[in-house]
């Protein structure tokens, strides 16, 4: 049996058992690895840091996108930043209401081969017509991009090292606020709370967020797969706030499927254990 | 540097680093391993599975303990089974209105031990004069116990195999409903929904308890050094009910600081994802 094996923490390791080394390629950007094992199925790391694996990318994806979509069920233009796996597409896309979805993914090749090794994330869509599919620099296409285009922009990033690092400025987050409708809501990949570096990371991310935002939530779920296991969205609005205007109705009748998210689920999500919460309150 | 290692399924490892074995004994019951290490301070493993570690014992003590007294903060009278390590008994015994204690705790050594290496979670509790540490069979002890003697039955067990299994039967939970007062709450160690060894036992568990008690329910918490991290307590009463019955004012005014529970995060523990939703209502 062969290991993959992650560094969660100086002292803490993760390690997942694989069949078959599918591929390994050094992008100009990134090194990516693909794996096939039996309990995760297939699995592409970037870095050697887990991404997706088939076992449970379905937590990750829902929740990324319905909470915002429970808020706002007139969605209609999103920005995806990242997101090369093309699972919080497949995600956006099944919502009838959205007529144009912007993915920008730095990395062609990430996209190009989920679409060979990961069908479960990336197959159809491309071929949706409603896509249009940028391989670009995220902060680049943003400070290009006209006010107010998007009604939610999703930040589906690795974390604040290489590519991902021009994601988590203030920068960024303030072309971000630009290019939001009136109702605009910001969903950013905000790390973890439990191993100090990405405890760091997220407390970094939300200070520059909340001073950009007059309304910032953080809500958490549980994915294994990832460092501690503990891991957080951030939810910034111009006017929208995710528990107030939950449109709890109005989400079921979409009629979707979910194996993770619930719209009793989006409540209790965002109330948080007192250790993260100070933290957060705390900041840097 | 030196490994702890669990397997947490056959494809799956967690790892952590210590400096130090501390202590190892191999008591009538179990193996018990003390380890000394940076990141997670000391921790203990039974069998082989971590137990208790010094970076993240609050999470799991808070929300073993916490939810049922804000549900009830009339608690007089405790019962723990099992809970060695003290962290449990700590937690109870920080509430004035608490007149009783039993722990009932199998293997002796544990407890010893954890005097003697883990202060952290043993302290000072063998010394409180509402406790009655009684060295014994968790099952052996509810079936002697009159009727109507508990308001808090509090089931701090080692996963259904060797000395936890007899705590896992239909014979063991309707003791336990016995011996409960009219308001009476069981609080159950209740596995996790994941990996799928454990998940058998969550939906084993629930289905007996189920069967036996009016009200259950089921809430989660962020454990990360438990396998997956998805962690789960069972909830369940003869009257009460842990959201429409919350108190969350008459909890505050006890004026205890915890690090992960709070009565917002109380609510927002209760409402699972579908999956998790769908595995305990089709049971076995």
């Amino acid at each position: 049996m062969n290991w993959y094996t992650e560094q969660w923490s100086k002292d803490c390791r993760f390690s997942i058992a694989y069949d078959k080394a599918l591929y390994s390629e050094k992008s100009p950007f990134q090194q990516i690895d693909f794996y096939q094992g039996t309990e995760f199925g297939t699995f592409f790391t970037l870095d050697g840091l887990m991404m997706v694996n088939e076992k449970d990318e379905f937590i990750y994806h829902d929740m990324i996108v319905h909470p915002a979509f429970a808020t706002n069920p007139n969605i209609k233009s999103v920005l995806i930043i990242g997101g090369g796996d093309g699972g919080t597409a497949r995600e956006v896309l099944r919502y009838p209401t959205v007529e144009e979805v912007v993915m920008v993914e730095i990395d062609e090749r990430v996209f190009r081969l989920c679409q060979e090794y990961l069908p479960l994330t990336a197959k159809g869509v491309e071929e949706d017509n409603r896509m249009n599919l940028i391989f670009d620099d995220g902060l680049a296409y943003v400070k290009n991009a006209k006010n107010e285009s998007f009604d939610l922009i999703l930040v589906d990033s690795t974390d604040p090292i290489s590519v991902g690092e021009g994601l988590f400025t203030t920068a960024f987050y303030k072309e971000c606020y630009r290019v939001l409708k009136e109702d605009g809501i910001l969903i950013n990949q905000h790390e973890s709370p439990y191993f100090s570096e990405y405890a760091t990371n997220m407390k970094k991310a939300h200070k520059k967020i909340k001073d950009i935002f007059p309304i910032t939530n953080v809500y958490q779920y549980h994915m294994p797969t990832y460092p501690s296991g503990h891991w957080l969205f951030g939810f910034a609005s111009k006017t929208l706030d995710p528990i107030k205007d939950l449109k709890k109705e109005a989400w079921t009748d979409f009629g979707l499927q979910t194996k993770y998210y619930n719209t009793d689920l989006h409540v209790g999500a965002f109330n948080l254990p007192n250790y993260v919460r100070e933290a957060l309150i705390r900041g840097e």
